[in-house]
Order: C-alpha cells, then structure tokens, then sequence
C-alpha cells in the first residue's frame, strides 16, 4: 500500500541487508518514522512496545528477530533462547508461535555456519506468504461488499465498521479486516468505513483512519461507543475484524471491544466478518473465554493519551484523577456464535470446526 | 457528597444571593473551581458547554437560569423568550423541559414584580427535591447490592459497572445510578466500581472516577471497550446507568455505549439496572429509537483529548491524522427488553409501560 505516493510494506530487510527495517507504528499518525532492528533486542523490543502490533506483522517480525539473532550467534542453544525469549514478548496472538515453529522447523537441520542464510530466506518466504495471503483474503472478502452496491442499485458507498487495526500495518501488506475494502475502493465499488477509535492506545484513531486516508478509502472515526448506535439506525452494512487467535471451533479473539461490536451486529442483524490468515487458527484449542491468555497491558496505557500539541509537538497528557485505578485487559473473545462467516486465504467459511476444515481438509486427522 | 471533606452540591444560590454557583465540570478531575452565573447567558453556556451536564443536573440549572433572565425582564415575552433558548439549549435530556414547565406552571400566574422572588423559590424547591429524589433511589437501588453481598457470604466486595457519570455531579446530590453505590458503601458494604472511560469527553474518567475518589470508593477505570470482557469473566455482578430520556414503556436513552453494556450484560447474565429521577420519564414517547432526538456533538471531541500535562498544565492534543473525519453521536437507546430493572424515587418496576404505571399510577388515565 501507498504512502504519499510510495509503495511500502510494514516490515523489509534493509536496502544493504544490515538488519531489518519498520514503521515506528508508536508515532503514528504524526510522524512517520523508519526504525531500523539490528539485533534480537531490537526486535523483542519492537514487539513489547507495538512500534509493530498485529498478529501477523507479530509473527513476522519474530521470524526476522530470529535472523537477528542467529547473526550473533548460530549454535542449537542460542537458537532455542531467542525462540523462548520471542514467544515470550506477547502472550495472545498465536502467529508468534507459529511463525517460530515454522522458523525452527526449516533450521533444525541446517548446519549453524549456514542458519543466518537459511533464516533470511524462510522469513522472506514467510513474509511474502502474508502477502499473498491477505491479497488472497481481500478476493474472497470483496464480494460482501460488491453484494451490499449491487442490492442498493449501485447509489450510496457500502457502510463498512471495524475495530482496531487489522489494515496492512497489521500485517506485511493489505491488512486482514481491510483487505476486502482496499480492494473494493481499487475496483471503483464506493466504500466508506466507519473506524473505532479503539481506547486505550487508539490503534483505530491513529493507524487505521491514518493508512485509510493515505489510500484515499473514505472514513470517520468514532469512540468505540458510537458503534451500537449505527448499527442500531442503520448506518453500518457490515463489520469486518481481524483475529488475534482463532479457535478450532471460530471463537475469535481480538482487540478488546470486538466482541461488544459483535453483540451489537447481532442484535441489529448486521453481519459480522472476521478475516484472518491460517497462522491465527490455534487448532490446539476450542474454548476461547477457558483457554486463550489475555494479554493485561500496563494501566498507565488507559491513564494517558498521547497526540499532538498545537506547537505541534507530540504530548502526553494524564486524563485520571490522582489515586484512580485502572485495568487494561487487551482482547477479549468472541463466541463462534456471533460471527457470520469467517475468511481467510482459501475462502469463506462458517465459523465452526466444520467450517473451518472445510477450507483446511488436512487438519481432519490432526483434529480432535 | 464530599469533596476535600466539605459538603459540596452540584449548583447552589451564592452566598450573596447574586447569581449562581457551580462546580465547572469541563476542568474536572484537574481543577476543582467554582463558576457564578449572573444572567441567562451563563447558564446557557454552562449547558452548552457542559460545565455542567447529567439530565437532572441540566433541569435544575435551566430553572436557575430562568430566574437569572426573570431579574433582568420579568415580562411575559422575556419568560417566553427566555424557555425557548433555555429548551433548545440541549436536545436529548427531557428533565430540560420538564424544569421549564415546571416554572413555568408556578410563573404563569404571578404578576411580573414577584416573578422573581418566586422563581428562586420555585428551583429551589426543585433542587431539593432531586436531593430527595436521588437519596430515595439509594434507598431503592441498594438492596440489589446488598444482596449480592449477602449471597456471597459477606466476602469480597460487590463490582458494580458504571457507564457516563450519573453520580452527584449530574444531579444535585447522590446522583441516580450512584446513590445506591454511595450508601452501600456509607452502610459499610463493600463495593467496587468499575468506571468505563466514556469517550469521547471522558465523564467517567473524569467525573465519575474523580467523584467516587473523594468520597473513598475503590473504584478502577477501563477503556469503554473492556466492559464485555469483564462481565464474561464473572467481574462484574451488576450494572447500573443514568438515563437521559426514559420513554413510557422503559425505552432508555442514555450516554452513547450504554446499549453496548446492555447487550453484554444480557449475553452474560448480568443484571442491567437504570436509575432515573420521574423527570427523567417522557410519557409522550413510547419508541425511543423512533422518537428521541439523539443529539450530534462537535467532531472535535473525538479528534481531541484533554488532559494534564507532566508541568501540570491542562493541555489538548489531536489524536486523529490530518483529514480523517469524525462523527460524535452523544446517546444511544437502550431498548427495555434488555433492561432488568428501573428504580426511580419510588421503587423498582419492571421496564415496561405496566411497570412504570405501577409506580405513576396518576398517569394511568393520561397514557395513551
């Protein structure tokens, strides 16, 4: 996707292949900052911090931390730490495990004088795989859209809510949730999405509304707590989310507030997408409210708003009274039960085990 | 209630007997001053911009604001004047209304030279009886937490979630949905009060929080977004909100997101209960979502955020990129099937048209 005019993806090895090179998403949308990772710290600290956030551009930037890593040092223990380590930098999206699974499992066998190489390119081949895999996502995701302008006769943009981001910031390029709608805006079908703000750290406000506007898509923002209300006066056709980590059964988890939005859908008879790559499927669990760990943030997150000062300036400012408390669970979940239909790279499905193995046959004798 | 110890209301004749006071609610939790209203215009604009606001609290300062215009032009055509633009001030909230025509009721017959003085009479006594009012909803609303405390063998203390600010600050004293919370926790009960953030001005972390501070609740304060999550994992036992606009069968308009609350609330099992002075009810309306005009804010409420500056300054930063809209719709309905209970100064009802006639049994032969 395009930014003032110039292609960029979230995350690409440097130009003269000394480490890796992100988008500080922390100073968006105010400043956009290019941050180079040299080393496996550099990396964990990208993660901790969200300078990168989303569950596949999560798994990404892992698979390169690794490369980092190896760089230092190739031996099977050092493997094995920054493994441990970088799965241990955030505790809800499951695409940090796969993408070290899926890293390990192409080393394990390469002599250590060799890793670094053999890490660069599966990384690479992970990265584009993303890509491909949201392109993939926005073909079978685009006709929720196309089928809303059709019914309407083709007058009014097609109404789309999300939550958070799950744009191409979230992952390598194209984005999970708004894939469908990029692509829809590039075939001319009018499409405007009405963004949630997305309290405590406004990934909505700051990185949605921001690479939407840089792509030209129609939008507006609104506090989280507007949504019902559209919904309700028929404001909003669909809603489209991504997934942190999906269930073997469609439980989604993602951004805290997605499943409010879900109940609202529901009960206003809106659909409600959620669009994720095969690497957020958790096929080892079926109950996502008994078995995914929710990430608690630091309260100071809900305690503090940063933005931008009229001298320009980026500024953070206390909004709570001295002594209050606050708590910041990260995700919550959304029972398969709410969810319309679910779309990854092969195509759409109900959200259900049958669902799902009928777009990932091969995991009918892995499944329980 | 409290503040720093001392017995504060939320508006007061001054000292003097020249003008009004109030707390200025827009520098809340920052700043604690005290605004005098000398003429209608001020009370205008503390509507307007609400430095003060909650449905009865705006009832109770436009009939002040009545009496401020009256000493200037006690004439027929100044009180006419003088209700229209005090009525258009605010669209959602019915108490506004309800105090104009209560004033008008006891101004109309009073030669334009006593007009005044009967006036501050008049709100006066409609300033304590939204004391009184509140207090009794206390009275009503308690028991529900007590009995929670009760079942749960007097161990822990009872969460309660809380969505805007429907505590002292938006009445005169005690509040509506905060007064059975004041006086389970008066009674010793121990009670802990989940505070949504409310975007996007912030009244429970700015006002709700800040209240509940000074009087010595626990309280914690969440993002909006976090409530769903909390009444799934069990954290929360009961909910209890304001309400700005009750229609004759239980329909409840209240601060944007309360819907949301109601919706997860019922998905959970967690009873969703609307404190509401009888001001509060609009017997004309049955359909709140057909019927109430759902006041559109200033975009730039969503765009901005207000908060204190590490030198201690009260500062405002933008937080949405350049170009990117916002829209800000300040209530939604909560529709009564998703409402548990109601409890007004005169005890609890169902949410239904049967439910409230029990309690206002002098409407029965108005009520279509």
């Amino acid at each position: 996707v395009r930014v003032a005019g110039v292609a960029y993806r979230a995350i690409w090895v440097a130009e003269d292949a000394r480490g890796v090179e992100i988008i500080d998403q922390t100073r968006l949308p105010h400043e956009f900052e290019i941050v180079r990772l040299y080393a496996l710290e550099d990396a964990l600290r990208a993660i901790r911090t969200m300078q990168v956030r989303g569950a596949p551009l999560i798994g990404i930037t892992a698979a390169y931390g690794l490369c980092l890593a190896l760089c230092d040092d190739a031996s099977d223990a050092a493997l094995d730490a920054a493994c441990r380590t970088l799965l241990a930098a955030r505790p809800t999206a499951v695409n940090l495990r796969w993408a070290l699974e899926e890293m390990r499992a192409a080393l394990a066998d390469v002599p250590p004088a060799e890793r670094e190489a053999r890490a660069y390119a599966r990384a690479s081949e992970l990265a584009n795989e993303d890509v491909a895999q949201c392109r993939a996502i926005g073909e079978h995701g685009v006709g929720w859209i196309e089928a809303v302008h059709a019914r309407r006769g083709r007058r009014e943009p097609v109404n789309v809510l999300t939550h958070c981001n799950a744009g191409w910031l979230a992952t390598v390029d194209w984005g999970t949730a708004l894939a469908p709608v990029y692509l829809a805006h590039d075939r001319g079908v009018p499409v405007h999405v009405w963004v949630d703000e997305t309290r405590p750290r406004n990934q909505g406000a700051s990185l949605t509304a921001w690479e939407l506007g840089q792509h030209g898509v129609p939008h507006t923002v609104v506090a989280d707590n507007a949504g019902g209300h559209l919904m309700a006066r028929g404001a909003v056709d669909l809603c489209i989310v991504g997934s942190d980590r999906t269930t073997a059964r469609g439980d989604v988890c993602n951004k805290i507030g997605t499943y409010l939005k879900a109940l609202a859908a529901r009960d206003c008879d809106v659909p409600f997408y959620v669009a994720l790559p095969k690497s957020t499927i958790d096929w080892t669990l079926d109950d996502g409210r008994a078995a995914i760990p929710i990430e608690e943030r630091d309260a100071r997150e809900v305690g503090f708003v940063t933005g931008r000062d009229t001298d320009g300036k980026t500024r953070e400012v206390a909004i709570l009274p001295e002594g209050s408390a606050a708590a910041n669970p990260a995700f919550d979940v959304t029972p398969a039960r709410l969810v319309t239909a679910l779309v990854t790279e092969r195509g759409v499905c109900e959200a259900s085990r049958e669902g799902l193995l009928e777009l990932y046959d091969e995991r009918r004798t892995q499944s329980r």
